[in-house]
Order: C-alpha cells, then structure tokens, then sequence
C-alpha cells in the first residue's frame, strides 16, 4: 500500500517537510519490547545534519511517542510516534514562483497530485519524512537485538572513494557493527572517511553536490525465513530501500559483480561446522532461492547525489506551460549518504521484524515467548 | 503476499519443476482485453532453451487458458493459465541421495518446510516457474500495448562482454524493442552477441555457468504513476524483479553509476517539446520521487551465474549431519541471462499493469473506455 | 491487516482510551477533496455522548489535523488527524484490581498481549477510539458527497423498541437522511424515540444497559461497484462493521428476514425507468452477486447491550487464578447505539470511497476530474 | 483482493460454471499437513446435488491436486486444486436471448464487465465455484483437526421451519459436529428436517424456491486468536462468509437477538474450571473485543432463497434497453441452504487456518513443531 509496508508488522508513514509534524505508526509488533527513547533519540541523532557538509536546517527530533507504549514496553497495539517540525520557513515557499527542482519529485507530484499537492520543501516526497522511518526502526531494531539480530551500515564509497567492507567472519562483522552505531559518519577507514568528506566539501563550494554507496550487514538471522517467489527476502527488503529517497540501485551479495563472475565462483561451498550448515564464502548475501541460509545478510545501495544544487539548472515552471531557470537558494546537504545509513538500517530493521513475525508468529519478540 | 503480487492487478503463481503442471492466476485486468495465444506461444518460445548453450529439456510449453478468457477476450474475472510438465524425469530424483546444491534454494527450503519440500528439480523454486510468469505477462504486454506502452529487453552483458545499450530517443527506443521481440538472444550488436555465446560455449566446456545482466526499457508511460515510498515505481518492480531466479541486482536509471556523480551531472534537466515537459537526458530512468515523469523506464538487472555446475562442489547432506561432495549430472544451462529476458519483460508488464489500473481504475486496458 | 484497512483508500487507527490522543491516518483518498472541519466538528458531536442517558466523560474531541490537508483541501498524500484525550481518569485504574469485566476485551487481551496491553478503560479496544473514524469518516463523506452518494443512519430499534424504517423510494430515502445527519438521536419517529430513551432510563435506573439495531442507506452509488467473492460489497462492508465495538450482527437487504421467503418474494423486479434499469423492490439491499445495482444500499446491524453495567458480576482476575465479584463504578454509556450510528456512516463511507477509487482510479474524487 | 483473500494462509479461486474448469491455489498453510483425497472428496459430495431437492446437474467432482502435495502431504509451496466441469450444456446458452436474471449477478456483471463476462450459468458468479472452495477448506479443517479444532454447520432453518440449535457445552457440540459430517441434510432433529425437505418439495411444485440459516460452531480454538478493530475474528469470518452466493446476514454469538437483551442478560459470566477461564454461557459466540476467548465460535448466517424460479419475472435485456419476462427453463436448486454448510465449513476452516498461522506463525500445522 501507499504508505504502509508490511504484513505482520507493518508501518504507516505520514507528515510533510512543512507541515506542524511527521510521524508513523508501527502496528503488530509483539507486546512487552522495550521502547528505549534514548535509542530512538540516538538514532535519529545519527540521520540529523552535522558538521559543515550539512543543510542548516537542523530539526531537534524532540519525537514523542502517543500510543502503543505502556510503561516502557510495547502493548502489542498500534505504536504511534510524533516529530514536529519547528524549523520550517514555510513563508519562503509560499510567494516563490514554483519551479519543478529537476531530480526532485516537484514535477511528477505535480502531475499526480494535479497542483494540490504540498509542494514547500519537497512536502511529503521529503527526505524529512525518513526521520519518523529512524524513529520506527530504532524500536524494530531493539526487538531483533534481543534476538540477537543486529544490523549495520557504512558507507561503501562516496564520490568513487571507496570505504574497507565488511570483514568477512560474523565475528568480526559483529564487532564492527558495534563501532558504527557510534558514528555519524559511518565508515571503517578514518583515512578513506576524510578523503570523502573533502570530496563533500570541494562540491559544495562549487555548489555541486555528490553521491555514494552504503553496504549494510544482518548478523544472526535464523536460516528459513523468506519465502518463494513474490516475498523473497532481497523482494521484500528491496521494496522498502528503494522508497528510501535518492535510492536507484540495490544489490545482494556480490550483486551486479556476480554478473561477470563463473559459477563456479559464485557458488557458496557449504560445510559443517559445530554441527551447524555454514558457507564457507557469502558471494549470495546470506539468501538461497530468496530465502535466508543463517550467514550474514549482506546488500549494498546506490544513493545519487542529492539534487538540491546551487548551479543555474535548466527547468519548467509548475503552474505555466514555460521554460525556466532555476537558482536554487536556502539550505542543502551536497551529500545526504551518510545520513541515509541509519535510514538504511532502520527500513531493514523493520522488514525483517515483519519477515520474522510472519515467519514464527506475532510473540516472536515477545518476552513471554522467550524467557530469559 | 507468498505467491500473489499485486493490488489492482494481481497474478499467483503455483506448481513445481517435476510436478504434473504449473500455473499462474492474473486477476484485476480490464475485462475486453484481446488474449492471443499466438503471443503467449511466442513469448514462451522466447524463454525456451534453444541451441547448444541450453539445457536440453525442452518443454512445449502447451499451455490452456481454462479460465478468465471467452471468445478471446478477457472477461473481467481471473485468468488462469495451465502449462503441462511433460519432460521431467522423476525418477532420477527419487532414489539419489539428497544433497545441497550449492547456490540452489535446496537447503533453505529444506530447513523452511521440514523436509516436506518437493525438492525434485528445485521444486517450487526452479525457474520452471517463469514460464507460468511469461505467459501472464503476454497477456499483460498485449493489454499496455494497446494504451502504446512497449517493454523490451536486452543482454546488456554476459560474463563481462558488454553489448551497446538502449538509445537515447523514444523513437530510436521503440524500435529498437520492435526488434528484440523476435530474438531469443536478444542483443543489439550481433558481433558481441557470438562472443557471448562464445563465452558461454567456453564456460560450458569447462562444466561451469556464466552470468550477466539485461537492460529493460518501457516507452509510453504516461507521467504521474507511481506513490512515493512504499509504493514507489522502483519499489514495486524491484519487488516483482527480485523475485525472479537468480536476480541479485537490480538499478534504475544510470543506478550505481550515479554515485560516483556529481548532482550536475545527474539531474535531469527539463524543457517543453510540443507543449510538453520533457527531460533532456534520462538518469533517472523516468522516475522521479517513486512516480513515472513521462521518460522512458530504464533499469538493469544482475543475473548471477547458473548455479548448476558440473564441477565438483563441498556441499552438505540434506538428510543427516554429513559434508559432501557434489557432481551433478543431467541437463542444466550453462548462462540463463537470455532465457531470463522475455520473464523480465513479463514480470514488467505485470507490475505496470497493476500500477496503472490502481491509478486509473480497473476498466483502464478495456474497450469500452478506450473507444477507438 | 491488524489497524489499517483497505486498499485504494486505506485507513490506519491508532491510540488508547486514556493515552495521550488518538488518531488516524487515510491514504489514498484523491487529491482536491474539501476538508471542512466544521462538517468533522459536527460529525463527532453527533457521537458525543450527550444527555441524561450517556456517560459522563464527555471529551471535547479537539481533533487537529497534521498532515495531507493543504489551504482546505487533500493533497493527495496521508491526511492524519490527531484528537487527544483530556478527561481520562488514569489514576482511577493504576491501582486498582485488575478484573476482567465480562462482555469486554480485557480477558482476550489479557491472553492476546500477555499482559503488557494498555488496560485502562479498555486501553486500544475502546470505543474512544471510534472517535477517530468518525474523524476520518466525515472526510469520506464529504468525498462522497462532492459524487452525489450520501449515507444515512437511524436507530432502527433499542430494547425492541422499533423506529419506523427507510422509506422506499430514493428520493424520500434521500431527504431522510439530509434530516439525520442534524439528529444526536437519530430515529423517523420521535415517539418511538421517546419510547427507546425511556428504555434506556429505566435501564440505567437498574444498573443495567439495552442494546438496538441501527439501519443504514446510501444513495448514489453507480452500479458496478464490488467483486465477485472476497471484494464483494457485503464482505468489505461487513468486515468494517464488525471492527466496531459492540456489533454482533450485519445484514443487507431483507438480511435474515429473507431466509423464510421465497424466491419469488425475494428477487427484485427489473424495469426499465427513465431509459435506465431499476427494481422494482429492494429485497437485495442493492448488491447483486457482491455488486451494487444501483438501488440504494441499505443494510441493519446489531448492536449489543454495552457490557459495562453496575449489577454485580461473576468474573476472573487478571493476575491471579482466581474467581472475582465484579462491582464498576465510574462513567458508563447505558446504552451506545445512537452514539454509534455515526460511527456506522463514517466506516461505511471509508469503504464505499476505498471501492470507488478501486474501481475508477485514485482522481475519482479530485476535482480535477469532476469539471463543475 | 478480488478473488484471493487470507494474509498468511491464503485462497485464490478461478473459474467459470461452463469454463473447462474451476479450481483454487492455497498458499502459505504449513508444510507437512496429511491431504486425504478422500476428505476432499467426502466434502465435495456433500456440497453435490442429492435426491428430489435439487438440481439435476450432477457434477463428479474429480478433482486433481496439480501441485503443493507430495508424497500425500503438503509442501508448504501453493497448493492447487483443479475440478473439471463436464456437465455444462453451453450450447444452451450461446443463441438464447440474453435476459438478467433477477437476483443473479447478470446485470451487475454486465455493468461491471461491459458485456465481456462469461454470462453461461453466472459465469464466474456461479455457486458452481464453492465446489474449489469446498475442497480447499476440506485440506484446512484437516489440518485444524491435527490441532483439536473442528467445525460444524447444521441446516438452522428452512422456509422458517427451525431445527434444534447447538448443545450448550463443547463436550456435546464437539458430538454433535461428528455426526454432522454424514449428513447431506445435516439437522439435528429428524422430524423438523422432513417437515423441511417437504416445503422445499411444495415450493419446488409451485415453481419457486425456499431460502433458511445455518448455524455454525467451532471447537478447540485457542483465547487470543483475532485482532481489535479490522482483523477481528468476526470481520475476517464475515468478509468469507459474505463472499458464498446468496449470503445475506451473519451473526456471532446471539446477534440480532443481542439487540432485544439487557447487558445482565448478554454478558458471559467468567469462571474457572479445571485452572482454566471459561465463560458460563455464550451469548458472545466465543468472541470478546474481536478475539477468542476459548469459548466455542457460533454464528448464524442467512441464506436467501434460490433466485433461479420458474415463475415468470418481470426483467430486463442485457444487449437491448427493452424490458422483458423471463420463463427459466434448466435445472435449479428449489433449495440451496443445505449445500450451503460444507461451503461455510470450508471458508470458515481457511479463515481460521490464517488467523491461526497469522498468531502462531507458518509452522503452526506442522507435524516438525507438533511432535506427537
């Protein structure tokens, strides 16, 4: 559906860049998860725009939570979360003459949405919206850590500069997932994350902007949760990245690289080990036949650079069949991919809530269905 | 859902590799809509094995329409469509003994269905199934064909050999798509077409597979389809493209290409032609904010290489704890990228036939409101 | 799925009875659509409880609109609608002994969410939270009204007290229900009315509660609309009503009563009246096969006796295996079928424009498609 | 959707009354249910046509299961059913006069489908599809039996000639559902049902058709299955129930009756028996705030008489605006209420094999997670 996603567990998306507020309800979500807000609050601190590579707008998140949470754990009913939006200088929009931003969604809205659309700031196609997004996935994502399910995201490449990957033991991705929750700036090799960040910088002054690549890491998903054909993990989960603003490429495993690679390559050995079936490489992401195998997740994203530029663009107007150009002013990121990585985490962290849910029933998460 | 895709338009599809028959359901489409069956035989025509790079099971593919169609045109309720297995030897799976073929859905579902699976040539998993798909999808094809939507595919590489891509204008496109529709090896430049099939020939020899990717064009979607977020174009087909066999990658517009971009050099910029927007170039892929912007559709797809290999393979048992070791024997592809072409133009169809009869109500493919 | 229904136009309920607010979000609905907050105001004043015969919690309903309303109209995108609660009494409950209160959700509750549910006067199953739909409905409504289709509920018995019912042509039908939209009591008959409000008096004198019938009509909905089998007319309408509180019966047409005519009793004549075809009777309800013909809608549901009275009752605890005397006290409704026949408009509307839009497109309310 | 309904266990129905075929996919139930093609054939045979009542169109019903079963048991992969039609007299139809039936779906179909539908004995609006959905439920209350939950619909009452109701407690309801699965006129009392069968033979002489209720129970469900507001058991129950032909009314518990009580008569007093709650009457039909409560399901559903008369009725053509009378000729059921119960059975058990799976996840039925 439109703005819902999901199945067992399912999230509802709404607000737009100007409006008083945006926000989101979880609904089918086992009863008894903790809600930390200071989890939500840290996670949505990881999106906010810091630092001099950022628009200014900078939204406090001050999110409340209204339904669905009862001293601290989930009710098992619908969770509603709240963000308002204070920053918003709506008045800059209401007077300008309308012009369709190329790259944005000012044009096809318009032509959806026939002229009422809520166009100040993107209005609800804003990568605003992802926030409330943060906020779901920051209680999904608890839920799965007491599983022992814990995801991660850094940025694989950023202008062509490319980022260490993931190790390749769950072991050590376990490990390294534990170090990105802390950054805001998500990557594994501080010297490469600088040359980025400079590249970042050297767009903006010339009113450019860049774009990049996030890979992302599951550890400890059980084997046997996806399904055949239409709700196979990399369907389900690409589905909800590719509504992730600036996203226009997905990939599994070794992805598009499988392509020129042999069979013979590309095939996962599988041995024994403690018992257990493991694969001795993870060339397939850790999903058989769209279903996973119990080695890590692994899939990377392509984010295009954002496309608020301050360059003379050539363009049309919206409310006059007439050629234009644009001038674009007010406050841009020239590079929005690593505030897209806990946006990354937080879609996937509700999937698999909804995958495993559907997969081993509503109590999955539920404390009374996993005595400690 | 499992097995059913779609809201307004929806197909499910059902059956197994060594069952007696597979199938699909496609309800929602207008009712008046001509099913040939002449295109159906062709579409499958396209995704059968010919020639030394394929398998040699070789199914006729004699499909029944038994429900949904009278005097030739679809009556408004479900369509159901039948196609025999005819050449499946069973046998040959019932008394070996059962292990994982590495890259193959045969451990997964072993772990999903407890051993219940129909495990005989991959069972429900096997790419036997998109037959069900192209079918549906000629169907579909047919209806967008008379609103002027036209899909085509083409290998866009196998093992690293790269043919020329998709043109520039509409109607250089639109042409170009008039010609694939009778290729079962559908490129664009004949010499990198023979040293594909060199290439596979080579890999085949060595008992290995390659892969590749295809590109995908869709010329005469009207403008304003599409929802932003979770209904987002490039959600909905990447749902739908995933889920066919061994697709591991999937990009809109330029995709990947794009993070190593510059925003200016990736916006789309935008002009009136004829009283109408256009943009002047494509990186988008003709969606902006998860809507169509009236562009051609573009994206490509990763196939990864066949995963059945006649070298040896570590694998594990699927009826005890036991490493093994795997040679297979029988009849297996050694490159699927062709074959998978005309089931990327059928799931396409299906995806835009849905999304356009949600946008435009259920009687948009009918005679009756396309008066002409 | 659990709190969101429907599929062009969808709905999403969140909140508790003495949460912070409730809410609801609608997705779909076209663009352009008026949204007037007084028609909201009014629409919920009908379903505050009001007089000597209702509880004494009386909320003010300060419902505020957060998103999808744009200058007075949709734009397209989610429109939510926040009302917070201010007269709940929570400190009441907090300390209280937990009870299951026979005829309530408690005890499914209690078993459903294992304890963590949101308890307090019936925490996400209480009928407050009908306010939201109301809400939500009166949205629709407006829609509705802009096509010519309007809806219309009376109190067609309490106590076995019974109303007049709908007249038989459409345009009496239609002048009956401009006047029941000014009705808090909604009956044709003001001294059965005044009969049912003594029932209800005499009841509450007892510490008990009576429960009714209520009859509902559209007029205006074209013919065609539904689907055979699951999307039919019945099956969507009926699955909205049962989610409200306290009903436990639907009908169409003559509903039960048919089950003892005959066939020749039972089928609607056809003729042919102003070059259109109508029946003669309205035996059907307007729905033939799940599809509307294009006589009025009209079904009955019933609504139980509210369970909360005062007479002692036999109960369970919550946090103990044990037998309990249950003795309520605070604010109860002795009877909620009035109150509720507001709430039966508002779902009602939410489906008919969910199935309109299914059928004609998501633009079938939007101005731009309905040129005055 | 359409013609697919069920979120974790789901049914798809195809087909036509004079197609070559109906059928039906069921996808998602567990892997490892045991499929009796004798049960599946046992309810088929009590859904046929039997003795002076009936029509005289007697369909074999030699049903193939084509694919999800292997070696007797299910594969947790789409299951589909396929029953041949082979008593269809086409030609019948193909040169008369196309008239609506009234109180068929002929004109609402027309409208709908715009002359394309397959008008031959209803089409696809025909009971003659309840046969698949007869069979599929037939492989659902297998698998509910597995669990100790069992269904039972007996014949309430015919042209107003009522039979004894239900038992009060689940020791004899659970009786009196085993005797109910031999009978093709299931009642209870012998002499109410020949008091039945004789006014369904007197309207028959005089050309007419008799309508009734059935009375439904279930028993063994788990307290907490159901969710509040739009997937309470009575609105899933209720969407299926409507969707079976001629369907007119449903009630839970004492429904429409409910209406007429006091809430001291219509609350379930809460006792514990035996360590456990239990309810000492019913009034709730198992039901409280949309969720099991363990109490036995019981709801009533009313069956309008047969619209196919051979009275004359005033009517209207479908290829002319002309008015008509129409003198049925053929073979109708002057009584449909008993064939009726094993299609309830059967959508009742594919409701709650869903909800079920739906709580309890996709393993629910599975002999691997009930180990005996």
């Amino acid at each position: 559906m439109k703005n819902t996603f999901g199945t067992a567990v399912a999230v509802t998306l709404f607000g737009e860049s100007h409006g008083e507020m945006i926000g989101c309800v979880i609904d089918g979500l086992s009863s008894g998860v903790t809600v930390s807000e200071d989890a939500i609050a840290k996670a949505l601190a990881r999106r906010r725009p810091a630092g001099l590579n950022s628009t200014s707008r900078v939204e406090p998140d001050d999110f409340r939570i209204v339904s669905g949470v009862y001293h601290g754990k989930t009710t098992g009913t619908p969770v509603t979360i709240l963000i308002p939006n204070t920053q918003n200088h709506s008045t800059d929009y209401e007077n300008a003459p309308r012009l369709a931003r190329p790259g944005h969604a000012d044009y096809t809205a318009h032509v959806k949405y026939h002229g009422f659309e809520d166009f100040r700031g993107g209005g609800h196609f804003s990568g605003r919206l992802t926030a409330a997004l943060v906020a779901a996935g920051a209680i999904g994502a608890e839920a799965l850590r007491q599983k022992g399910i814990v995801i991660g995201t850094h940025i694989s490449s950023i202008a062509g500069i490319e980022d260490t990957p993931f190790a390749a033991t769950e072991q050590e991705i376990r490990a390294q997932i534990g170090t990105l929750s802390a950054l805001s700036f998500p990557v594994f090799s501080q010297k490469q994350g600088e040359e980025m960040q400079n590249a970042i910088l050297a767009a903006r002054n010339e009113g450019d902007s860049v774009g990049g690549t996030l890979e992302t890491a599951v550890i400890g998903m059980p084997a046997g949760v996806g399904e055949p054909f239409f709700d196979s993990v990399e369907s389900r989960l690409s589905h909800m990245l590719f509504s992730v603003p600036a996203v226009k490429g997905v990939e599994f495993g070794d992805g598009f690289a499988l392509a020129a690679h042999r069979g013979s390559e590309a095939n996962d050995a599988m041995r024994i080990k403690d018992g257990k079936v493991v694969t001795l490489t993870n060339h397939a992401g850790g999903i058989y036949g769209g279903i996973t195998n119990g080695a890590p997740l692994r899939f990377r994203i392509a984010v295009k650079p954002t496309p608020s530029i301050f360059k003379e663009q050539a363009t049309v107007s919206l409310t006059e069949v007439k050629e234009e150009i644009l001038s674009l002013k007010g406050r841009h990121d020239p590079c929005i991919v690593h505030r897209a990585a806990p946006v990354v985490d937080a879609v996937t962290a509700l999937v698999l809530c909804d995958m495993l849910s559907l997969t081993f029933g509503v109590d999955y998460f539920s404390p009374a269905s996993n005595p400690s």
